[in-house]
């Protein structure tokens, strides 16, 4: 599991007074970042491989300024091409926002999913991707 | 149901040559803003009354910037106090994307969830809030 | 001259209730885009030759969410390898904001600012680019 | 003076690759908030009270996604009710960008300018806000 600190921004709020609920989307996007560093080393777009399938963001309670927001983020499940993502954002002690989104890794030539090789699963097994020690084979 | 139009920004794309996919939650929530007017005349923040729980994203395929998108937005279901809306995004002839988000009719202060009363249930009703001509009761 | 008309969105509201500050180099930039079309068709990032290299913005009123914004956009000076744009923005009947940006006519292969050619100072001086009919030369 | 990190976001990035120019306004707003806090400590919006008259940015570099970006930021010139921030970011070792910007300590409720009081003067005083540790006054 990889944790994430994210600092919410003045210009994340709304007229509510509250963080813009679209904000969550681009919160939990960061912090899979470090999952995404493993399937592409640097970020470098020449060898990026994902695309965003789908998103499921629940929102547990309200979200405000003054308080750093912490993202914990973990693969649920690793497919042949795709990977699940799960996570959980909480400010202060309270537990805010839960995300599961479905990823797939893809080829941007063919258009077309490709299967995430072994050195690939290996690289994410020896990394803290996943909540449980389990091997995801 | 209502349409709205979207013209991506070129702020929006990303390293990847296409729309960043946190952007959909953006126009998603923009696209809903007629039937927010009808619950908020005006939109005032003091009369506010909807908050997100929950938001669901299907990325069907990639969007570019250079075209238009129409998103088509309907109220799903109509609970005692909550609203299930159902939209769709097309590029040219393509659907892109597809969203389901349940929001509350909220009470900021006391903080809970607050019945939509019967004047509301009528505008909507009168509205083309639903895409089928059913009434929602 | 170009007009672009801006529908504010709620995400781009803050705490403050009104339009965030950051918003208005993202509203200016949209608005400049028919003349970064007339310099790359299709905003093709293959082609794509422009680069920013400062940008003043004047508030001069606070814009809110419920009212189009209309955004006036010039060339004010044409150099040899930069371009200076002039930008108004609207809203109701006030003048809410200015813009003076200077870009820059950029090879992203040496990283250096190239000459703009004359067939595109042609292009330019044909469309509504220039504020005045005046010829940029 | 003031440093803030600043860590870029794959959503930040645009079809070119760096990160788009209109994100500079996002970050360097960010960056001015721990004076902001000396303003309107927890930043609670009942007491806000700056409002944004004008923003230059001098881009100097292209900015890139793999790297933190660092922003110091500091009080140039304090006026009686008028504030101007100069910051700088840099990405490695290289300056990016540049930018000053003007603001008013503002009565929401008159719509006016109001003077900054001695208090908040000697709060900004004892504060890193000055880049050089002449007292302003």
């Amino acid at each position: 599991m990889f944790h994430t600190k994210i600092v919410p921004r003045i210009s994340e709020t709304d007229a509510l007074g509250h963080i813009n609920n679209t904000v969550l989307s681009v919160w939990f996007d960061e912090a899979r970042r470090p999952i995404y560093e493993i399937f592409t080393p640097g970020l470098a777009r020449e060898n990026w491989c994902l695309i965003m399938a789908r998103s499921e963001i629940d929102v547990v309670g309200q979200i405000f300024l003054g308080g750093d927001v912490g993202i914990s983020t973990a693969i649920e499940r690793l497919g042949s091409s795709s990977i699940i993502f799960a996570q959980e954002a909480e400010q202060g002690d309270r537990v805010v926002a839960r995300s599961r989104a479905t990823w797939v890794h893809f080829n941007f030539e063919t258009q077309k999913p490709k299967p995430i090789p072994d050195d690939l699963r290996r690289r994410l097994n020896e990394s803290d991707a996943f909540s449980n020690p389990e091997t995801a084979t």
